[in-house]
């Protein structure tokens, strides 16, 4: 099919990823993670954000965040994010029905939320009548496109660890956040004080796969077990760690990171000489919102499949890809100009 | 590594079947199910298995037998199966956890339930202090590499719709057991009365990837839900649907169910000249269960890596794959002959 | 201890009642609901709401609540509800861990939902990635001490039922709600269009027991089991039915609440002359919610206990009860009056 | 309703515990537990088990059972019983549904368990696909009306501490235990190892109410928030400590299991002389397990309520209660002789 901008996962594998996957499938290795790509793919992390972060691969996302979440919870608390957080409106439930956790949605502008904002929530600890709050879950990037800056992680880390709570990030789009603060993994993460972090794949040109990576190894005594039981853990484990492998090789990450943003960057400059479509959030990662006439949503979207964001306000979510191209975007500029009747 | 006999899922993928995978890997294709390849991966199934077939992928067989036991339960169900069943005692609780149901764990002797069996845990219908029974769950072939014969699952099938339950079959080597039985997949599952199917692909060369076949589509009203909720909803799909499409391209599947199955059988033979050795469970499927003298274990495992099923009986299990060769085989023999100091 | 005004739960027993109770207290019964008493009260209920109405009695609230929405969700339902609705913030997460539905909490000033405040929560239905909205539930009175009009719950079951979704009612204090409308129960609840409904007793003279009322039987299937599940089904069952003949005998519920509110009103009227005391909400049950000067608060807790509502704003909440005398709430204004240095 | 032998929560309240409760029918009081009578109560067990005895009051038997459970384990693990068990056969699931865990009910042919048959079940620790065995749970006195020795409890205790596993009791009939052993609560639970005893007093001639005792104070930090989104924290707390106040004064809990325990004797000496009715259990506590003639049952059933318990095997359940009388025994005796023609 003609790349889209429906959403980064969308796009397929990068070939260097499918390569390293075909590389190691030759005879036989132990399942479920004791194979030597594994523990390769799991020093590289190691490597990256310090000796004693503990790594568990699994198939997604969402998967991603449930296993955080379970070795970060009991199912008396509370977990704080922003309304428009994956793991309150992607997810179908599913941190409430494995965690047992209440969600308290934090109504955000921009995707971000601030101690500002999380303040009202901290309350009633120590009263059994009160779901305890526990965990402050943010997203870098966030669905909205927009990026943390690292002090705005240390304040939301502190915070939280002034209340005896953990700092969640789900790291879906992490690099393509780190290339836009052109600063490595650790220092907007761990050196942050984040505790726990999904560290995404798939979005960035990986077939499936996220790791998640807890900054204290006290945390995970039990995580092996939320895994397996969460339906998580890869039999053929060595078809996640194998991509991970080629994925920090050569900071492949970074070149797909880098470009995808780029390429947002380049849409939006593109749509700059278009006064009929507005952008309406900061551009920052990889994702283009804009404000278009209803009337030209559905040809557009017949050459070039997207999302409608918000049908009361006309907006809708644009995409870049690792392998998203000037061309195709030129095209779709092409295409929007067409409809628009501009020449 | 060196192949061993541990499991088929230390095996790698079918070349073909990576084939396929590469085959897909280029533009965009929606996410989550909505492109073509799982259309005609879906198409496949319901060819196989009659038009109504309703087909979910997810990921593993955990999440499979979650996901079909999840649309046919409610919380205060109960399910019965062997205590052998992988359900029972090799999915960490998944099942419990997930579906909040009891499991009605049978003694069974080989790996296999009776109605006979079944029939003392078949009351308290109706009685609110009961958990209500409403699966028997079996699994083909089974944990002991033994295979039901269809006759016995229509009299299971039967019995549970006596009784307005559903019977659901952990089809993980499901192969194994067509190749075995000469019968094609409908017939041994759908025309047996199976409700519910987990159709294995991992540990017949796939991957990754299991579909789950339900046949009476009025159970699938929320069964996408479930397998979202349940973190299985896989967003890069073609990737297992287009497996899926080799896996039934000329057969793929019964090659290699036939092939491993054989290489069970000939493991079995080469064993048949050493008194020494004694195989403690029928050879139907893929697996060999052996008492071997407590001594060469550990030696034997350091060349081939395999499970010891039952350390109080010095019983292991050594399951052959559809890469497993006869040379690798013989090798196994002659190191145990070198142990057992025959020649 | 001295009666307060901290909750109307930390009221006792009606002696009428108590005495019903003791009547019952004789001989054997059959346990769980099967005894005389539970026919009598189920059929008072009957007669009161609707021939077709079901009845289960639970211990508490929390437990009438999360039966109601057991009964009524799948785990991949959400649950809409005001920010201040018990469900949301005084079950400690009860609805979340036994349903596994997502609460969506809605900004509310005065405890109160309108269609225009839920719209915003009413998409994503059918797709999967989002929790399927299913029921709204509101309290009556609110936990602010507003109250409904019966307009106003019409349009909610309206709109809820045009989304194939339940209107729920958290009423434990239901009878506070209907002297104040001046309305029989079933007119402000059933034939307003609601669905389900917790009828509380605890708040209103009772020792404990509350009843969840099912408007349509077919809602019912399952939840006798859900009720025992739920370790809400009481052995003893005719100790709570037999509350319930008291409860309903000469409208005891009626005089009970009347004498309530108009002890919040006396309430608020002897405040009214008091210009450093300000009333922030409207007094519609047994509820008084007013700012109060800080330094005040603790030495009033000393002789009449009650809680701070909300500290940033010195707002506390003053409960009355079916005992409350206006002499006690004469020596509270003195006290007050005293603090305040006003003579 | 004429007394029958259908269960012990068929009886009503004994006089003094309800003229306790009554007693502190005055007044307001703190709710939840924060009232003098729920300390008091609280001391009379810490006096009775020791001083760091963390005490816990409960509605009914399940929710005791579900707060001591859910206190012992995570999601992951199991808890071994007794094939008999009550949260085995008689909660509707409740424990699986509220903690997640596997139940792996252990064969026994009189209700209790020993080191020997719990082995086998002792296995696949630190393996992740394995849930993990974490509780025994034990009755006291069993289903089946008999009762484990202290010896029995400890060797049990000292299998589970070595497995670093805890041995959970449930108590619904302890008091008709410890009368038969003629000891102490504390020789027969804390002294023999027990961590966790639900403390039955419903069966015993209380209202309602069980107190959840755990003898390891490091274990109970999260127990309150589990209580209250379990759904057994009352509010008028008072009316079940009053209870227990009254249930220890003079061992009024003595004098009661004393008498019941002594009418199953009574009943079974009467029964001797009738060869058409054959004991089938030891009678050990307060429960008389019978064959008899399958003519006679509904018959009898029709004057004196009782339960089958084994319709297979004809065998029936009588149990006795703290207010059975020798009459009552003795005119069903009268009745059986006349069914059986017996003079």
């Amino acid at each position: 099919m003609r790349r889209g901008f429906a959403s980064d996962n969308n796009s397929g594998v990068h070939p260097a990823i499918f390569k390293s996957m075909m590389n190691v499938n030759q005879g036989h290795e132990r399942a479920y993670g004791e194979d030597p790509y594994t523990t390769k793919a799991t020093a590289i992390f190691q490597d990256t954000f310090g000796a004693d972060t503990e790594v568990y691969f699994v198939f997604n996302g969402t998967g991603a965040n449930v296993l955080g979440l379970s070795t970060l919870t009991r199912s008396f608390n509370s977990i704080i994010c922003a309304d428009t957080a994956h793991i309150e409106v992607d997810e179908c439930g599913a941190p409430e029905k494995s965690t047992g956790c209440k969600l308290l949605p934090v109504k955000s502008m921009d995707g971000k939320i601030t101690p500002e904002l999380i303040e009202p929530y901290l309350n009633g600890f120590d009263f059994e009548h009160h779901a305890q709050p526990k965990v402050i879950s943010i997203s870098q990037a966030t669905e909205l496109g927009t990026i943390y800056r690292p002090k705005e992680i240390r304040a939301l880390a502190d915070l939280a660890h002034s209340h005896n709570m953990f700092l969640h990030m789900d790291g879906a789009r992490i690099a393509n956040a780190a290339v836009t603060l052109n600063m490595n993994f650790k220092a907007i993460t761990k050196d942050c004080g984040v505790d726990v972090l999904s560290f995404g794949g798939t979005k960035n040109g990986m077939m499936m796969g996220e790791a998640v990576l807890f900054f204290n190894p006290e945390l995970t005594t039990y995580t092996k077990y939320f895994r397996k039981q969460n339906m998580q853990l890869f039999s053929k484990m060595r078809f996640i760690s194998s991509q991970f492998l080629a994925y920090f090789e050569d900071d492949l990450w970074k070149e797909n990171a880098i470009h995808s943003n780029r390429m947002a960057q380049f849409l939006k400059e593109e749509l700059a000489s278009l006064p009929q479509i507005e952008i309406t959030r900061p551009v920052e990662a990889n994702g283009v919102f804009a404000r278009v006439p209803k009337e030209i949503i559905k040809p557009l979207q017949e050459h070039f499949f997207f999302y409608v964001w918000d049908e009361s306000k006309s907006e809708v979510r644009w995409m870049t890809s690792f392998d998203t191209t000037e061309i195709e975007i030129r095209e779709f500029i092409m295409l929007i100009k067409t409809l628009l009747k501009v020449d």
